[in-house]
């Protein structure tokens, strides 16, 4: 059974339970009505927040706005370059279920009917990727997505934010019989269980998924691997508060 | 807090903890090495499973085999139509993340070794749709597999089955604050709560993916989702073997 | 010169005049408007009638309504998969050249006035496959399409309906020298001229499409042709007002 | 019922069995290995051939050869403009329609295994339509192909063609209940029947389509149609062989 | 340093300074609103001017007029056979390079505002490509479009032409140490430079373009490859004026 | 005429022949072979430069080398938002005609035989755009190319370096009737003429592009861009040094 007490070695020499060195820079393109650069050890996303006039269509008329997310990876994000979707002509299915799982958990804190007929697009670029992209542009997108909206409450456009609460992300996974916490691409690579938890700064869970990569997983382990995460996340808000106020 | 003590009212009258009416019928098409139709209620999915020589690119001269699915759904399989993916031009992100769902569920639990060389694709095909079709066409496929890989053994091209072990899936949810298993569209739609449990024979999990639509989650609630799914899964494991031993 | 009277042996031991065992199910989905399911031998399609506001915008405003169709075929409809033309991102000539002769054919049928400002749209999906699809299609659509109508009228939506009699097709081909009615995939593979006849229920021709696939043919073969086909099609305008009988 | 001895008028004071003026232009580009531009009134259809080492792969070590058609519609062959395939991104289901007919009709006449493992592509491409451009297309891409294998034969590639006989084709037509030959655009939007007729230079029929445009049509009709058709065919054969001989 | 007095060999026995034979043949196509056929040496490029009512989206009720271009080369304009970009369903890096060049060409020499809000498609396809392809659909479209416009003054629909003057482009280029004009494919493909210039008849440049493709080049020879195709141009403007004369 | 000696205001206060503030930051991404943030005033791109073993189908076995060159901008570069390429399914036009102008850039200063059959990719990603990026992308990927061949030199697996010489590139125009170098966006929408220049340390140019945006321009105007041009180049040149000198 795994523990987080045995001796473990990581690649930068964490224990267990410790996040990666985590940057969040606002203002990284002036360009984007929210602009945020989270970087997560070595993984680096850029998290630009777009807010349009206008809702799709089968929205229109009801007063309520939308939120999406597109998740695109730079050819060099990685080791080996990897080909660009535009050339291939078609997006590819990690891509489609990584930017449908931004969207929801984003959509999940917006106030639908207080953002009105608007469209925010939060658009996560991988610059350099060491593992955990799609969970650093959750927490990366979010703050993002609160420095758009606090403009236009700023702008006196909106009154209130429809920014409900902040929320944020992390991965987990048992790598050699240990339950890890913030897995980098080496270990991510080696794990026999991954799992990406994505949770509210009440507390309260929007997704968790755990994938057996090797092996399968046992009751007890899926909640050891949530005790980390969680762990983790409350680690998260704070980088992601402090960002805010130094970019408010 | 949730209970499924609570006096529930589901459109055809089952109780929170009763699958749908199943319904596994082997050999549904002759052209395919496998086939199954699996009908759960309403939801009908065509499985079919091919087994090619030759493996992708990356797993050539390896000695090991690969496992893939496709997911697709008819037109009108759903009440008001669906466009074609194939007259859109593209494959959708909902679809996507399907497939890499089935076919990484299924990987889960075949020797590649035992395999060797060959490729299986898993064609799951929706004929009729009222929710739950991802789920339905694991617990499909796994049957229409185990048929093709019984017919390589039968005919002496393998010696024993590459298949380790069953596999089958279900959903849950949590709906007007009932914990539900095995839901309707009509429930899904309603949910606030949703949750995919992909499960081994030995009960080991593979895939736990539990997604807040309209509220979040407790870790309790969580617990409570995992223990129904559990309970289902296991009379789909009967359900399994029943309609192997008739095809066999 | 060919004869129907030389002694032949078909893979089902059918006389050269004989259609496969036909078996038509109405209703074989309760998610469209008009559904049927129809088997000739191994052949297997399901046509599904859907009836939609609004029409193309070149009829807008006409008045007058639009029917359309659009085939497919499931990958392990085939003893070799197939691949998916939704994978490919385009829709293949064959596919392109086989709905637009259903769309034609049912178009020839409707009082397109009578109809309105709808547009109906008749999806064929073949299940399985052991040759005559198209005209399997033609047949079976016809019928889905009756009972969509049928439900209109039931509903006070229209007052009569729109279609003006029925339309059926078969295959006929020459296979060694001898003409022979509705050809299963076997014998159309060795065929030298092959032939789809589409026909009014007043016996009125709609198409008739003869091609030469080894050798050219006469205008004494393509008479022979036609009388064998107009027989069949006889038959198949029995079994369709059967299948509507029991729908209604 | 129809009479080709009824008064008619048609657009260019022709009587109902003239074909129009045609005129065939060998050598039209220098850069094909065969190259004729085909003129019947005012359609004009440019028919190049290519001949290229090599098969598709599903003829690769057979020893045969293959025989393929392209078709296409410059976007001011029409009187309003049609947006080009390359734009759209897809090729048409008339497109297909059309280039799988020519690529059949040639292949009928060409010794396959004579020709060796070698492709010859007819690219046939539309400069100004009016009407009975895919049978032109058939016409001219037949002197395409022999100025081509001509060629061969010339250069000692080849001892003698592998062109068995020539091919041509028309289009007849009931229009106003008058059965006419080779119609043009105008006469064409008004046909209740439309037909195409490809036949051997041996009278034998490779491909008969009849197709009811607004009502069906009867045996007898039928059968005055092809005696129409065969009469214009046999003046096309006439202009092949005198346009063959200038090419020499 | 290069200079046009050497002795030089040009394929066609051409001096160095003159222009391949040239002829414009208007009206091509009666289909079209002008339609010019322009062949110089062998490379002879058909250019059909459409003009449609209504404008792109960006433009609407802003009262201007829009002009665009489309290039196409036949497969076999060039001596070994180009695949259909409508068959590979993407128009290609040069296709695209090449029709904005022409489209911005034509805009700067046509007053949007006396358009009106129409849009003129000016569409060039190569029959037969022997280099400087996309500077004989410049010269030849300007003609296409005055005769296009022409017409909507004699029909009265405007009362001034928007042509405000003619513009025509040719090609230059370093062969061998020596500065040519008009080069011929086989020059061109030798070309240490290689260069198109777009004029307007008062002299006035619009698009200058040197590329070098074996060699740098220096400003002196840039001077001189400008004075040689300012001469070429010239020429062209005469043969264009012949051209409109004839043509109305 | 126009002269650099008007009064003039520029938006960020520069003289009419000062490059934007630069910056070139080696070594941005850790995972490409070369790597370079290049920032000219507000536009910032991202070249990585890969080198591949192998080159394209052409050139196997001729022993010489390939340098290819992909172009693409984030979706919030820009002050609005542009939709991604890779939605979109296609690459635009713009996209095209700016890869073909890198790639043909850095093409002239390899020596590909003595890079061998290897590929070299450049990918220039602009993560914000304030005009220029198209000559920023070829002054930066030069960086990245030597830094990428120069760890191929240390590593032993070429005695030299196949970069024959530095490349660099920027651009000039007329606005509001001045000659200015380094155009930023605002200045570029309302430039009258628009030249890009690439050019050799060695001073030799490789690349003029002049286009007249809204007015045709003279020889005397060209001249006076060029020598801006060449004047500013030389500055990139020291800039480029520096930055190499870090990254060795």
């Amino acid at each position: 059974m795994p523990s987080i007490a045995s001796p473990i070695f990581r690649p930068d020499q964490r224990s267990a339970d410790t996040l990666r060195t985590l940057r969040i820079t606002p203002g990284y393109v002036s360009t984007a009505e929210g602009s945020v650069l989270i970087e997560c050890g070595n993984t680096r996303v850029l998290c630009n927040a777009t807010i349009e006039q206008g809702v799709p269509g089968w929205l229109r008329n009801s007063g309520r706005g939308w939120v999406t997310a597109e998740y695109g990876m730079l050819p060099r994000a990685t080791l080996t370059r990897t080909a660009r979707e535009s050339e291939r002509g078609k997006v590819g299915g990690r891509t489609h279920e990584i930017q449908r799982l931004i969207g929801r958990s984003l959509r999940s804190v917006v106030d639908m009917r207080a953002l009105g007929e608007r469209t925010i697009i939060l658009d996560c670029d991988v610059l350099q990727a060491d593992g955990g992209t799609r969970t650093a542009a959750i927490t990366g997108a979010c703050v993002a997505l609160a420095i758009a909206l606090g403009k236009l409450v700023a702008a006196g456009t909106l009154k209130t934010s429809p920014l409900r609460q902040m929320i944020a992300a992390t991965s987990v996974g048992i790598v050699d019989g240990n339950v890890l916490l913030d897995l980098a691409y080496e270990e991510d690579s080696r794990a026999t269980v991954d799992m990406n938890v994505v949770m509210l700064a009440d507390g309260g869970l929007v997704e968790t998924q755990a994938t057996a990569e090797k092996d399968s997983y046992s009751r007890a382990e899926l909640n050891q691997l949530l005790d980390l995460a969680e762990g983790g996340i409350r680690s998260l808000f704070v980088a992601q508060n402090e960002a805010l106020a130094r970019a408010l």
